[in-house]
């Protein structure tokens, strides 16, 4: 397996018109969460990829796994639990350019996850374990269980992959900043944006920022740096690396888990960091073409045709 | 005012088809709640109701507070909590007979309120109070408010209206029997289905059930029996009242709430209770016919047609 | 040309959820019309038709013309109108059985029509004229618009065909009365409701009631008797003919029309008058399976294999 | 009370596809009228609003009803009418940037308002009494009401507010200017867009128009120049006050009367005039960002927070 | 593995509304095909199956594979193919009891199966082989494919299932009745339906045609006879298991494949084959209840509730 | 008659939704195709046009049919074939700039046309005879029959006009190239785009490929320049002529067969091309504001008023 990642998925329930949720008559369904969209990334750029989740024994359970499983990952590792609900969310397209969302996901399913949901050899089968500041935030069991699955990584070789992904609705800074930071100490390849870098370490330069992740121990920083692209540190390769400007961003949401899913994608195909960087940059402008989380994910074949500029319109009656 | 009822109310999603809720792609949005529904059906019949409830500072908690004050029931005793959202609920028709729910309700504002919400005064202006037994199943403070509420209701002379509606998913047997008993104990008109009558008093006739609930102190007891009707009890009169029988049941969710608000429409309109109780069998049956709880409530002028077998097709081109 | 009918075709629109009006959100846009509804369905059956009325200048006007004229009858005669819009409706389905229409059509377009909108020789060049009791309702100069495209058939040897469609919510009962009675003396084929009879010449047994339209010089009477098909009576044949029952009417709306125009087409293609009313009967039981009023109808082939109870399920995979 | 305005709420349909009307399959229901909609905005802003009109006893009565109800506004002064129905209105968006309107408003039940409607101690128990130009183009009978409005505002004391939404397809330029004129001659505050003011008074510039107002006898003159924002002038204040330039308008209508509320809700707050025309730019910046005339609207925290620049994305999982 | 099938399944577009497609405004998007409808029902009731197909190089091949990795059928044999596209299909419901399709699939991707698709380890791995009449219909290198199969069953001692499903849109009388012969001569369970009996050995009673598939070498043979349940025949139990009676059948597409299934399942489990065939109807009648082929497929718990009159209505509130 | 066009009509059917089409759940349908879209503009603009063309006998071929009919096409010359069905098409628009089509057309009920089905005193009655490169581009038969209409026309003094309309997916391209620039060499009028000029005669600048074509023999050469406008040639004229810019593209399908009907349209009135070509500009850029290949086009009225910049908002309440 290349790419084992762990968290919780979410259906989500999107108004179909856009203002305030009060006059919504209708919801879309959806499914989404950061770590599964990055799942559903790579295996969509080609990677063999596992996810370990809980869902509660319900059917929006069913939904978040068929619709994981019908992406090409393994959900052999998502449990069913009866004793909560599956978390959900609500999003609010409040104008063209202002999103709110709303969860009921306190006391999910996923966030009775514990170290026992964990399987040492599942861990240990993978090429990379991808990890977010998510997970670690929806319990006290849910970051044992992260940290559990770090120590399984480091003990088997196989790579740590982290994301802060800092969501302050969810943990206070204190204790969130403590967790990220022990995570991150023990990450190999780490993908904080600016601000999550600042809030961990104090407002500080691009550069001196990335140093201090390598200083905690990352061999590879990349610092995503939004519609500029990301700023990019290892040991072969120090720079920026150009984003893909997009003028018509649909939904911008999911465009960081997709960039993240382009890098990772890159280097498990021993792409150069700075070339990794650019098939996330790409996949991340890609995503935000489409409404939703992950139905504008590119295939290898396309993400590599945007690079080039090739993706042009084929119409013809 | 003539009623004040309490409780939850919740924003409830219909899968816009049937079957299982995984294969759903549409929700439609509405708003439903025991309590209110009894409010908005006794609004729609003329009278004057007032509602106390606890919402979400949410979106939700707008449309809650919104349509129930669009429907002309005073909501100047709901209020905005900050601390937890307004409860959801999901109805999933899973073929044309079988309906199951689920909820995201537990640690609503609603479950919230607490007895310094209830305004004395709000009260004692009342001819009635309205109590369903759900509303103290979803925690004891909200069990203390619906006891204060009665106390507020006694010491003022206002007539207390007791309707069981037992919820096993909210709260434990023992737990329920003890509370609704308590509550029973302290009701002048009580509106138990044959079901409650039973779990609160073990298996017995309908007429010795009845006589329970008269030892408990209500003069007034109108027990339901589905599409069979009613069997009411009170000073002057004792027997059966026949139901109106639907063919062609839409949506049966809301009976029970529109049969009480028609039972309380009569009496507060001096109806002797045979008569009132007539009125609640039209109501709830025409309720039925209709999809969503309150969407097919009558007015008075409409429930008095369909009492007389008026209500006719009206298509002209 | 088979068939020459004249009236008011409105734009419709029906809530897309069942019960009152005012929860609905989305409504779906039809065209109907009880003339055109004919018209369409003579089409359908393989006749030559034209229709003759007046639209507005306005996208509704645009959407009748361009739905009656897809359907395959004749609009050159119908004119745009630029001092009045297109009369429009709307369908409230209260509950399975009971339907509320709400009209715009005071002041219409089709009001507006005038003895001068008539092309006699249109009318000469017809088999059939097609009348109705609703156009005459409309305005008065729809009603000399009626007596005169009568006129233009009786002396050009055309069959005035009469279907008095009693609208008491268009003019009052005296009116209509007086109308009505004046038109069916001139008819050649008159068909009536039972109710409609009663409503011109009092109440009687069927048979009488039918002797009075011959009285009045119509030499066909198909009087419909709803469910139970249709009393007929001509120069060769007087008796009943019995209906198809339908057990799931999904919309009852156009079988009347449906009726009348499987009839006329029967007598059009030869058939005596009790086969006639037999296609008629089928016409009408047929396009009450399917919503709207002209979505149902059938071609002569289907129309006849229903009539051989010849139409079954045909599902392959 | 605040506030008291009376006018005419449609039920509006809306296609749900852009493009000629005629093509469209499926409408959207809401609810608008320019009266409302400054009610509407002004309770979202917290203030206390009383609206007076006429409804069709009909389903669509109801719904107007219902909604303003609903958003908080004070409806005892709505009454029902049997004699017409509610007036409708249809909205199509022919291009992205070109919308028409056709309307079933002519002798709707609010043209039938009569003088005899207006309850002078309801009127009197308000600060500001908000009339527009649209009222009086509906029947001499509401010109009439309008006038007998400011009558008994002006002799208890009430701020007379106009806006003259001149709408050249409800009545006649010579009618239509004299009555503005008359109307605005016993305004305190008027809202003229710089196009009324040169059909009132003739071509002439900004600050001239603005002279003209007070001489007769307007004390405050906010002057619409819609994206450049306003030209205000009171005994305190005379200049310009910048508009907030929106680049994605979603849906323009409504704008004009979300920028009277804001305007009147600054004033009410006993803000200074530029101060309040600020409020007035930033709510009808706001309200064109969502589909609809009042989905939109602010409320004083979100106003608040737009002037300042302050509403931003927050999207979380 | 417990079951390996070969087959095409189709991307399915449902009208919206009822009635001839040429009114259809909208379609829904389903996915559908014997094979894996009885794939998919087999994983529901907890099974372990593999599908063998070919699809289109296209979104629609993506769907397909999608959906059916979804509900936990294993894919890794279902080909893309760049030659063909994705087969579809049209449903039109024409009446409540009148149902049409249209096919999209000749020439489709599916129909270029040949044995060279076929992994003789991935079919000798299972239980059962399970072949429909469909497949071989398709093509002449479908129907070699199916030999082939049938083939590697035999020589690796895999269980031979056989589903006639006869459909005479896709190939001649003649030619039909040969293969199918030819492929039940191989098969250890059929499962025809009786009128497919008849089609294959001429008219005759129940248990003879059932005689004729034992002398052909069956040693099950599971007749279905509609609503009245099936005849069943082995080594142990000669006799008819009644089906479960459904009133409200809101679909019957898919209830053969839901019963092939539900009999698979039980004999799959050792029960006798009478218990297996009551699994099998319970299945069938359940799936009717939904709209859709697969959406109302059983569990192996709500199976057993149904069996068992467990199904009920749990709605509280 | 002033046009004669001949060609395939398909239905197609359009993802609600953006993004890659596995992930839809409803479509919609419409009506298009190259040629009828030229004579529904041509109608629209107010010339009289007829239609040649062979649909499935089915659901598609007759909304074909009605749909062309109701925009005032002749449609006697549209046959029903009960061989094959009628084509039809999938757009999916994957970003807001990237759309693809997926096509079920082989082997259609048009590409089964022949010479057979032309009747050459309906093309002898025409002014102009419209041909594209498409329908010669479905079958042998139908470039046979698309050859012996422009000879109907030569032998009858019926002005050819082509458009050639590249379509790379349907045929090779030697045999394109060979069988485009047969007609070209027939046609009077010729519409060619920029590239498909290069196609033909090689990389040349806009003047010379002119010339091309003027040699081959026609008189009128119409070069579309995209963006940019055309370039125009004839007897009396030569140069460019600007296009109109439209910045809110929502859908490019489409325009050219609206320029290429402005054209004609001109021409048909007498215009000199140069202004001819502005009425195609404008009326290709209309097109282009709305959804779908035709619901955008104009009336001779609104391109006028387009071209005088005399469009605007007209928006009252």
């Amino acid at each position: 397996m290349d790419v084992v990642t762990l968290g919780e998925t979410m259906v989500t329930f999107t108004s179909k018109s856009s203002g305030l949720m009060r006059y919504a008559s209708d919801f879309a369904m959806k499914v989404a969460g950061a770590e599964s969209n990055v799942a559903i990334a790579l295996a969509r750029l080609g990677h063999d990829v596992g996810f370990i989740s809980k869902v509660g024994d319900d059917e929006f359970g069913e939904k978040v796994r068929s619709f994981i499983r019908g992406e090409g990952v393994d959900v052999n590792k998502v449990t069913s639990y009866g004793g909560a609900p599956t978390g959900i969310m609500f999003k609010e397209k409040l104008t063209p350019n202002e999103m709110r969302v709303q969860y009921y996901r306190k006391g999910s399913a996923a966030s009775a996850m514990t170290p026992d949901d964990l399987d040492e050899s599942y861990i240990a089968g993978a090429r990379f374990l991808h990890i977010t500041g998510i997970t670690p935030a929806l319990s006290s069991s849910c970051l044992e269980s992260v940290l559990t699955a770090v120590h399984y990584a480091k003990r088997n070789g196989v790579t740590v992959v982290f994301d802060p992904n800092l969501r302050k609705k969810l943990w206070g800074e204190e204790e969130a900043r403590s967790a990220l930071l022990e995570i991150a100490s023990m990450a190999d390849i780490v993908l904080p944006g600016i601000d999550e870098a600042e809030f961990l370490f104090g407002p500080s330069s691009t550069e001196q920022l990335a140093d201090r992740f390598q200083e905690l121990g990352a061999s590879v920083v990349i610092m995503k740096l939004g519609k500029r692209g990301a700023y990019v540190k290892d040991h072969s390769f120090t720079g920026y690396v150009d984003g893909y400007p997009i003028d018509d961003v649909v939904d911008p949401v999911g465009a960081g888990d997709a960039f993240a899913a382009g890098c990772l994608s890159g280097l498990l195909d021993g792409l150069p960091v700075e070339e990794a960087c650019r098939r996330g940059n790409a996949a991340g402008a890609m995503v935000t073409l489409v409404e939703g989380d992950v139905e504008g994910l590119p295939t290898k074949e396309r993400v590599e045709a945007f690079q080039n500029q090739d993706v042009k319109e084929d119409v013809e009656r």
